[in-house]
């Protein structure tokens, strides 16, 4: 089980640090989650997760249903063991990836019948089957089994998924509680863009017997102002005394920005996947490392001001001369950096929210985002 | 310039433990020299390296003069920087490389003509401008432009390249001389498969005026039995006060039998190559890891007598999940394990000799190698 401490809330905004006690450890909350769908960040190892100080890391119950498959990581005795990762551990349910397959899934009442991307073997998933595959997995934190539906998305068609996100819910949770064990389980919110629907999935699952709640089906396409929006009506709305996280999110502007309106934990692809596309984040901005005007820059970091093992050490010539072999180590570097500058980015403003000057640092922070990478 | 010290040698064998001295640090031979021909070993950041404990690795002047191309690290200030690599550094001619572009390079007495693979773009070498391309580079040892044929080859052809490359090499030490720095040059000794030829080239390059010499032309596609014969023929001619480095070569099995005959250096992509296309040796022979019969060994690592960083955490499963996946961390695990088991091979084989159980160390070794993997 996992126990939340609110440890300061900032007095212009509803940002605020906590911690988030797990059976394997505790992070600091607001907290960005790496994402390692299948038992590793793609280029990384476990080891290097710990030098970056990653606290939390995400796998993806669909994608290790496919492979390696559930057997062999029972077998391992958990994913903690097979992926030898010793912090705390997030498992998405996999029912984002199963309402992706489109033509190759069926969905009732009693769960989804889908077909593997990975070898057209069919299965079938309800809630109770992945509370129980999240069981073998042995994550810290375990997401219920929901309906996603994409963007944008009819108002009709939006409530009957989000009913029924809800319907599940109260089954996962039924499966998951008679038989405690040390794992939590979060709730997610649905309901679109609708607004009304968005405060009815709110009111349920403030309501429902979870450890933490999420906030599902957002960062699917809509527009920034849209996904601000939402997250401020609900977590206005929602119960604040346990972590709110919403998945799928986003860019460092957009963790700033959701903080701001009271998020406590993130994941996202963008800092790995955009990495070996050839494009990092960095404290003044976006740097496409891969463009031919860095090809001289043989003396200028990534970000000057990044304290990275790859900012202090590597070169932006150097990144971009091995992108343009299509060389395997610049996607690990460029990863490396990614990874410790969304990390480092939340630290500083988990300690700027603990030192009451939250809304000065993300003036300023957001202003460096805004000046852009000048060489 | 270098120094080579011999330190020991075996009684029953030409075996011997040495140490190399360079402008970057000591080599302890024999040496295994890892290859980075971009400026980078793919897959791992330079920190790798020094942390697996190489003493030295190879970079490649074609190569490195294509992309990023030699004014990007001259303006770094030589390779060492660029890729900041602060040990030893060896580059290759590139006269290998040349040779194999086949239908676009044309031969003379002056050099070679070729066209980039990269671009097309049309080049210019000679021995001159291959010494002046490393001195911008700055590697520690610099390899002579030579002339390479191809497996199996006509004597005539042979003896032609063969009498080209002793007038090159004889170019090369001229411009090398000429402008004496802190930089060391070795010689190549050419001569296909004709016992004749190794012994004219052995005493053409044992009396010039170099600081190491290579056996060039060998491992390019001849049986090992052949490669084992011609490298004797060689280190019982040559004058034995200058480190031998045997180039291109080879398996671990190779590394012992050829230190046997008398090598001293060695470099070769197969740890590196073999690694990302799913096999890797141990110290019970070769271990293809994406087997499916490895897919249950949750519990056993590549190689449970090895102590690398791989073998010490993750499972054989584990990586077998990865490469089954396309994973990009497996192909960085597997690199790993391959570098570590052959630079703590050396350094085994070298103990071996400095302490007279060279022969019984090499007994025990090669039947753990062909007592194969048993799982």
């Amino acid at each position: 089980m996992i126990k939340f401490i609110i440890e300061h809330e900032d007095k212009k905004s509803k940002a605020r640090a906590g911690r988030l006690i797990t059976p394997h450890g505790e992070i600091e909350t607001p907290i960005f989650m790496p994402v390692g769908t299948l038992g590793a960040v793609k280029g990384l190892g476990s080891e290097d997760l710990e030098d970056i100080g990653a606290q939390i890391i995400l796998g993806n119950t669909y994608h290790l249903f496919a492979r390696p498959g559930l057997d062999i990581i029972g077998k391992a005795g958990g994913l903690h063991n097979f992926m030898q990762w010793n912090k705390p551990l997030l498992t998405d349910s996999g029912g984002y990836q199963v309402f992706s397959l489109k033509d190759f899934r069926k969905i009732t009442e009693e769960g989804a019948h889908f077909q593997s991307h990975v070898d057209g073997s069919k299965h079938w998933f309800t809630p109770e089957s992945v509370v129980e595959a999240q069981r073998i997995i042995g994550s810290d934190i375990t997401m219920p089994f929901d309906e996603c539906v994409a963007f944008p998305c009819e108002k009709g068609e939006a409530a009957g998924a989000m009913h029924r996100t809800h319907r599940w819910l109260d089954r996962a949770i039924k499966s998951f509680r008679a038989n405690p064990g040390k794992q939590s389980l979060f709730g997610i919110i649905q309901g679109s863009t609708y607004e009304d629907l968005r405060l009815e999935s709110t009111a349920f699952v403030s309501n429902a017997d979870v450890d933490g709640i999420a906030i599902g089906g957002l960062s699917v396409g809509e527009p920034a102002e849209q996904m601000y929006q939402h997250t401020e009506v609900v977590a206005n709305a929602v119960r604040r005394d346990k972590p709110l996280y919403l998945m799928g999110v986003g860019t460092p502007h957009n963790l700033i920005e959701s903080v701001t309106r009271g998020v406590d934990m993130f994941d996202c692809v963008m800092p790995t996947r955009n990495a070996r596309n050839g494009m990092v984040f960095t404290s003044q901005g976006r740097l496409h490392y891969k463009d031919g005007k860095y090809k001289e820059e043989v003396n200028r970091p990534l970000d000057p001001a990044c304290n990275c093992p790859v900012c202090r050490k590597y070169s932006v010539a150097y990144l971009r001369h091995l992108f343009k072999c299509g060389h395997l180590t610049v996607l690990r570097l460029a990863t490396l950096h990614n990874l410790y500058f969304y990390l480092a980015t939340m630290r500083e403003m988990r300690k700027a929210i603990l030192e009451d000057r939250f809304s000065e640092w993300k003036m300023e922070t957001l202003a460096g985002y805004d000046r852009g990478v000048i060489i």
